[in-house]
């Protein structure tokens, strides 16, 4: 089965932290493709980098139905272009935050989110809200660490976000916790041990549910909001984008 | 990895036929053990039956904890006795409706629960509210077929199932199908052949979300809610069901 | 009129306290049948608790209605068994939280939830969904205090729980009180001359809105969901609470 | 026991019809008092009526409270001027809606509203909302039959709301009817043994659990928004409104 | 373009603040009329005191309509009458609570209420729930202002408002205020300078928003619930509110 | 006032007759400026021509800010890139589905949005419930109209319109409609003669809307969710949209 996992910011360090891990928990015959994506921006911080994220995704998705992919990872919390991902792949497409909240409301009756900065909390309600985990969602919590600087050496960023970690247990009265933001796939099992409570981790969560749900012989539904796109013209610099008939 | 799928009513053959559906999609490293009540209703068609089943289905979690599981599936649509079974587990538990409703809620923007008879039809709703599925969810549809003439040779159960299911689709704008019972685990692929859109069956779904949560390393949190039982005294018949100490 | 308030416990002390609040406030024609659950936990802490109260709780109701009672309380503010003792009765069947929280949404604008086990709060929502209450509930409270501590001589309970009343109207802005648990019966009056709103009490609130039912004539509809239980053979130990057709 | 039941519109024979309605159900110690508003319309058909039935139907609760009157029913199925009154109150007030929709909450699965026009039928959702009752109602249906058509002798209304119940049953999967005016409060028995699933009727409904509610020694919550209105001088033809220091 | 501002309570000093600002927004060809209640409560600060100021402003309206206005402001932030009002009116009828709740929401992704006494909070958030803005509403924040005292020389209400609007934004992590009070119309430049956020106030909102629609040919619809009251004779005092037909 | 109408699509006619339509409606004081997307496609009919068309439509925002734009209008019926834009604009910014939704919840108790093809209605109940509309949302109903074929001569466009606006009000019980797609700007008036309640068209509303909230001074909050992207570089082809310090 092949899985491709696609970053949709520009920087491949944090696709290869991703790849990593996103191996390590795969089955026998699972084969990551890890791909960054070539243009927009290096970190998605809010609203408009999310939107300009969207060309170097899609064009990640495009070039793996070429690939033969079974299925595909967008690995960024904020689900950048997950329906319209949709539109163009045949096998399932999960983002991360999506794996992450519906793995964490079967393990726990409630869960709280840690993530990046504080403008991105409103980003992860809608998100909540969009899978029907707005139930289970007790809090998205800021830490104001930058995704960029999650992995510099001597970054506070793993003591912070432990600590934030803590405060939604003891004020929120969280179960779990749903780590948000793909840069911290590494930090999970650390994070799980100090804490005592599930940590969950999307970029590995939706590797596995891929997996599954490819195993299942399970596609993207092709009937209404998920069919391809119409094939159409595009004028200018996006004409490479053209949806044409399959 | 070990992982139980508990059929909570006490008919065998309708263990062995999921057992079979099970077996088929799971991983290289995953034994099914596949466990049928002891006591109980032989099908479970509203709440009263709902209620009988879970000592049943209990003892085999409790069974199951000292056998060394990884996990569980329970396998009747209801989900019955889902967080009772969680408190009890150290791994993850996944009920058939909770793991179709998701699955279906990542591959197509709604879809449809085909189900037996329509005094069950409420109990599917309550599910898609606890787990946040009611946005999904555009139709709960009974065929009326009753749960133990599903596999009766010569029974119109399958053509029954397949019509209703169309009728999601063009009345309901549904865009995929959730099974709604057990016991038409081995129907999924020959309507999803017929009808065209992605169909969900909840034993196998479970199985490989149980599989993929294990392989995760995530267990059933053990904070609040989902705590082991108190360790107390029952009374009467029910006593060797009492909660010990850990 | 004969309503029979059936304790699911098995603790014989904590129904007599009950049911001296009941005839306390039954009226002129109504009798209080108390009925102490013969099998399962002395106490319900917990979902599993809960799971195995079921089956004493329902044979206390179909032994009420072989007994010709023309309604029922479930009495304990979990609400175990309630829609499956709807499926026995012919009568009206109200669990206490139910009949607590509607009371409390009449007289104040919200209220707040007031119990014993933080583990239990999860319960107390699940239920104001159930019956619609969420806009009014503002929180739900827990003391710590163990059930069967409740009325243990010297015990610092009803301290702890006019304590938690009050953090409840201060800093939840609820305006009335709903005590979460059967003990807490004969407490209600004394906590409500101390903290100054309205505290309401479940078991006598469900005793006198089945008197109210019962006096309209209105029984459980047995159309649908509540329809009697399908005739089917149960097996092993539970057999005898089989269902026979009517 | 004294309670007052109001009629807010200014039609006499209906505050008749319901006094009988009423005193037939009413317990041993319980008196009626049925009051018919001195002003405004004659009928409540939309929210321009309702608005000008709110005079006369504070003045009536008014009056109760020198009366010395232990709770209120609000005759109307619109429940006009329900807060309002509670603010006046000292005992229970219930709206005749409200009362008709928490009953049939907790003895059917679902019910539909059947009511007079279709004008009306937003009205009944907005207080499903508000009580929380959504989740319960299947659907608001209209006969347009005018209120005050609803007794004159040869009418058809009789048969055109119990076809109106049958169309519910089938085509909304309702289990149970609220008739939606105070109208209809001596047609419920017939109709409920013609169709035969329970029909609620919300003058019978809301005095039963006014007594129930005074029975409990329960009054209105007088912290926070049902606390007295403000002691202030109203001007012009309503000055004789104006609230005072208790 | 004939817009008319109608002011619920009795004090005409408020009605002329409102005046002043709403002119001062008003485009070339508006001309706001300005009207103060003839009747009833001189400040709104319950359900009772909103009750009696029902007749005052749907005189108004009545009025207004011989008069030829385009459009009416409901000019209290409990949007009295509202749908009542829209009954009468051929035009747009906006209430200020609904127009500051909307554009606060278009320019900010969430909001706070600070408003005047805690009792009337409650009023709020059944309007926030009425115009589907809960999801924008982060909390409703009282001063405990009377509404008589904004303007009163020397008062701290600025003050306090001020700094109510601060803890809404660090407590409740508001983005914008709503001002929850008519009386508070000629503060909202001041404190939003003083704050850096913006805040956004009724009257002047209701005002622009009526004219906007107005010159958009939009007219209240005459289909179904805002249907023209059905012509009736009222009784008493009241007789001279009774609708005639059109 | 400056306001920017801005085309999503590449198709300039569209641009043209939508500014025609925004300017029969603009205020004395008012430039509207429309501006066609120089990239991406030429219709949005589905999430991933929705992705494609961001670039195009947040170059014009930008350009818009150092034109000295005062607003935004967003013409096409998903509000593409709605929060993108925010976070880049000063003044407000306002979608056309969320105006026109907003504009019908005011002048009806209930409103249908018609629009082009089946796999868009997904999209617009999206936006429903981001704008907190769903509860005046009676239903999105498709024509099957493809956007470039609304104004093809000879097309049927305005008779299918029509037929399905009436089946809305039959079917739906809606009291209004809202037209969904930016290329039924011209088609608003005609059909609401012929149909008789109230059609809502969102270029103009959205356009009068900005006016509005510009000649209020309200501006974007530029706290939080909405502030200003962070400078950071963008690589690849996107380099030039990427964020510079303000």
């Amino acid at each position: 089965m092949k899985i491709k996992l696609i970053n949709p910011n520009t920087t491949a360090r944090m696709t290869e932290t991703m790849a990593i891990c996103a191996r390590a928990v795969a089955g026998a015959g699972t084969e990551v493709y890890a791909a960054t994506s070539s243009m927009g921006p290096p970190s998605i911080e809010g609203w408009y980098d999310e939107s300009l994220a969207l060309p170097g995704l899609l064009a990640e998705v495009a070039a793996g139905e070429r690939e033969g992919m079974d299925g595909y990872v967008i690995a960024c919390f904020g689900d950048p272009g997950l329906f319209a991902a949709r539109e163009l792949a045949r096998g399932p497409v999960i983002g991360i935050a999506e794996a992450a909240m519906h793995a964490a409301s079967v393990i726990a009756p409630s869960f709280a989110v840690v993530t990046t900065l504080a403008r991105t909390t409103g980003m992860a309600w809608h998100l909540a809200e969009r899978y029907g985990m707005t139930r289970f969602c007790r809090n998205v919590r800021a830490t104001d660490v930058a995704v960029l600087d999650l992995d510099r050496p001597g970054s506070a960023a793993r003591r912070l976000i432990a600590d934030e970690c803590r405060r939604a247990l003891e004020d929120d009265g969280a179960d779990a916790i749903v780590l948000g933001c793909a840069g911290m796939a590494d930090l999970a099992r650390a994070i799980e041990d100090e804490i005592g409570v599930p940590v969950v981790e999307g970029v590995t969560a939706a590797l596995k549910w891929v997996e599954a749900l490819a195993g299942l012989g399970l596609a993207t539904a092709k009937r209404g909001e998920y069919a391809r796109p119409l094939a159409k013209r595009y004028d200018g610099p996006l004409a490479d984008f053209s949806p044409r008939d399959a």
